[in-house]
């Protein structure tokens, strides 16, 4: 039996980025009332969570929580440890920019919160496509996800756990802009610079930067970002 | 290549209870260097924490680690919400001491760690014979988050990526507390109780406190466990 749609939940992952926040309005579009969850940890690029911040905000989602990690005390990516420095041109397999094992915990957290919601969906923006060669962004891993979520909760157990939905997984960032700009989604909103100054003005040379502005110029939509 | 038994590694999570100080002797004479992981999450009976300390030091880990994270923001059990009662009479089903999706974020942080470190194994405590009805004890759900290991991460890409280990897995508690005395664990540093008090002594009440004494019974091994 399926819930009313004002009754319908989904928690939504949301870093701030140009694609959690078209998740986001997808979720929406979908019927969901969403509860949007961001992480602090340690990363250089806080103000992407001013960024989630907004777009939580201008989405109207029900709840936005942020949640302390520390992953930092883990080292060993650009993106939290200090004395790793962001690249500026392009590399070749795994960048040093990837964080251990972000999604997993990510998702883990997401499925925590999910099951005291009792949620119908856990949406998460990553994407194959453009993904900066990061492990836990293929649809192998989001697969294994969904098998591990109906394994490990009281809801999973009962057949009512969440689906893991990543929408964007197979997706352009051409595609992906041109889908958010449908759904309203503002873009000036949104940071993704792996290296945005405390104000969220964007590099232009980091790959995150790099994938975005080709994005924009293919899609054919004027890029809102700001850069210092 | 097999590194040398001195260079091997693995993350062992370390609750402080019974079945994971078991754990932590069996990494240790598998000829582990050992990285303990706990985790410090609103629990009641933070005295577990104290006794994760006691049994790190007793063993000589390499090091131990106590990760802050905020299972009590989800609120939904009687280990992280006061406002909920610990039982302290048998229940059928999934009790209310189960922490949603506990055993996938303490396994997804020990994830990271291990990449970092690039282990071999992790070592988790999980037990599905006296296992209190928590779904994520069971062996689907440790073969579950294997594959996602070995998907989520660079290691895993690599084909390197750390086994995940539930020795305890199929053992009854009396298998487990023989297999720790031969190994020399001192349980008396151990602490179980669902609510123990900030001395670290035990309610002798809940289904944790039952189920250890049983073992004990079982076993044919003097009880240490200090009660108030």
């Amino acid at each position: 039996m399926t819930a009313p749609v004002s009754e319908r939940n989904a928690v939504v992952l949301l870093s701030g980025g140009l694609d959690s926040a078209t998740v986001l309005a997808i979720a929406g579009e979908a019927g969901y009332r969403v509860h949007a969850m961001s992480f602090a940890y340690g990363q250089r690029h806080a103000s992407e969570l001013a960024a989630a911040r907004r777009v939580a905000e201008a989405a109207g989602v029900v709840e936005h929580r942020v949640v302390d990690i520390d992953l930092a005390a883990f080292g060993a990516s650009a993106l939290t440890d200090p004395a790793i420095a962001v690249p500026e041109s392009p590399t070749s397999g795994i960048p040093v920019t990837y964080v251990p094992a972000r999604n997993t915990v990510f998702l883990a957290y997401a499925l925590a919160w999910a099951e005291v919601l009792s949620v119908e969906a856990i949406y998460i923006g990553v994407n194959a496509v453009d993904y900066s060669g990061y492990p836990d962004c293929r649809p192998e891993f989001v697969g294994a996800f969904q098998v591990l979520a109906n394994l490990a909760t009281r809801a999973g157990v009962e057949g009512t756990g969440p689906q893991i939905c990543a929408p964007l997984i197979d997706l352009s960032k051409a595609s992906i802009i041109r889908q958010g700009v449908r759904l309203g989604v503002d873009y000036a909103l949104t940071v993704s610079c792996y290296q945005a100054d405390v104000d969220g003005k964007a590099c232009r040379l980091c790959d995150s930067c790099r994938i975005r502005a080709e994005g924009f110029a293919a899609a054919g939509v004027e890029d809102p970002t700001a850069y210092r």
